[in-house]
């Protein structure tokens, strides 16, 4: 039985902590730390050698999931346990499974860009459940990447670890506030995707090895200076009245025929 | 001036007529009405021919919103204003903008099927934000329709209506509670979309008009009885560690095969 220190009170320094941790970005890059909520996510990130800081379970999962709890807590360097009562306080979703591991931002791989993968691009895409989406498509369609700039959703937010199902820990994701100079310092073709008939196709394009696709944020496209410093403009052709696709579904067509070639 | 009658009790059956029409696809079920809320989405509404069965507004809307709401007065049967802290009670949005449209369902055009068409399936697609994103990757990529599964996630879903960017409102919505029976008596070539490394990739199926692509739940992929009634099984090839694709970003990858040919 591993010891499980009890946390009872919702005021604690620790609760506080992992409220800020769930809610907000800067407390998150202020301490260094970030939250993984449910088995699932808990489960994978321990698969992919992510220590734990903190393990917290509510009384009800301490029993229910006694067999994972067992493995998350040699994975962690401390246990608590809390009133389900307070469990609900902390957590990001309606319905808790009652489980939350704290890791440390560092304790997640740092990625550099390599010059010959194929990456797609989030420019202030600002919806995390647009970037968790576009985490499955990169895995799942083998991109070598993601690169987001700084003023997007952050990739520990709860919500897009949430929606990427545990892939935001597997993908390489490279954050950057300088996406130029990222792209030609790494010599990578960039291909803007926009809203532009006079665009060409991105059926059109025949794409090779150091190449990134970049898509812009959900109510203002790509910025100019990520579209000066593109290769090349290309468009997802639209009909009708439509006036754009949702980010994350652009960004699939745009990672499909990245890849296929 | 139109004439604006005011509702200031929060306990108005009006009030909670929409309350409940906001939350409940049941109640918007058994009323025939459903919610339209915000300027954007009652503007595309009205200019799309959608009569207003009520337009409710706030106070600070009507001085704000003067010009568009006038507009959408001349279309509505009946014109309700509010206290700002009674809509509040209403909104389906953290920050309201303070403009509902109350409108029946059949009020919304009815479709059939066209048997030469090329339709995306979502079988029991259960998030408005993926049923949403799919109305606007079909408009832009000029589907005939989306096909849905009376156990899906409810086309007039306030969510889904706005993830659809009001999509949903012109994009031919066909619901059935049989599919393989639809799929039969349209004559449609179906492809079950499924995870399985056997089936045929997608991209080598040569898709021709009088077709439909099926995209399954969520969690569970496509039934059995879905995946029979299909002439062909494909699939979207994965790579490494991933599980599936998200259904939104599954279903554009879909519908761009199916549309470029």
């Amino acid at each position: 039985m591993y010891a499980f220190r009890s946390v009872t009170g919702k005021e604690n320094s620790l609760i506080k902590l992992v409220s800020a941790l769930q809610s907000s970005a800067k407390a998150r890059r202020e301490n260094g730390l970030f939250v993984l909520e449910g088995l699932r996510i808990c489960d994978d990130a321990a698969d992919n050698g992510i220590r734990f800081d903190k393990l917290i379970v509510s009384e009800t999962a301490l029993l229910k999931y006694d067999e994972y709890i067992g493995r998350f807590a040699e994975n962690s360097e401390d246990c608590v346990r809390v009133p389900d009562s307070i469990f609900k306080k902390i957590s990001d979703t309606s319905s808790p499974q009652g489980i939350i591991a704290v890791c440390k931002s560092g304790s997640t791989p740092s990625y550099g860009i390599d010059r010959s993968g194929r990456y797609i691009v989030l420019e202030n895409v600002a919806d995390p459940s647009n970037l968790g989406a576009v985490s499955r498509t990169a895995e799942a369609l083998g991109a070598s990447g993601i690169i987001l700039t700084a003023g997007g959703c952050d990739p520990y937010s709860p919500k897009a670890l949430r929606a990427s199902m545990g892939t935001l820990l597997r993908v390489p994701v490279i954050v950057t506030d300088n996406l130029p100079e990222l792209i030609s310092q790494n010599g990578l073709k960039a291909y803007a995707c926009v809203v532009d008939r006079n665009a060409s196709p991105i059926s059109s394009v025949t794409f090779s090895d150091g190449c990134a696709v970049m898509i812009g944020n959900e109510a203002n496209g790509l910025t100019e200076s990520a579209v000066n410093a593109a290769t090349q403009s290309v468009t997802i052709p639209m009909q009708g009245r439509a006036e754009s696709l949702n980010a994350a579904a652009a960004a699939a067509i745009a990672v499909w025929e990245m890849m296929r070639q």
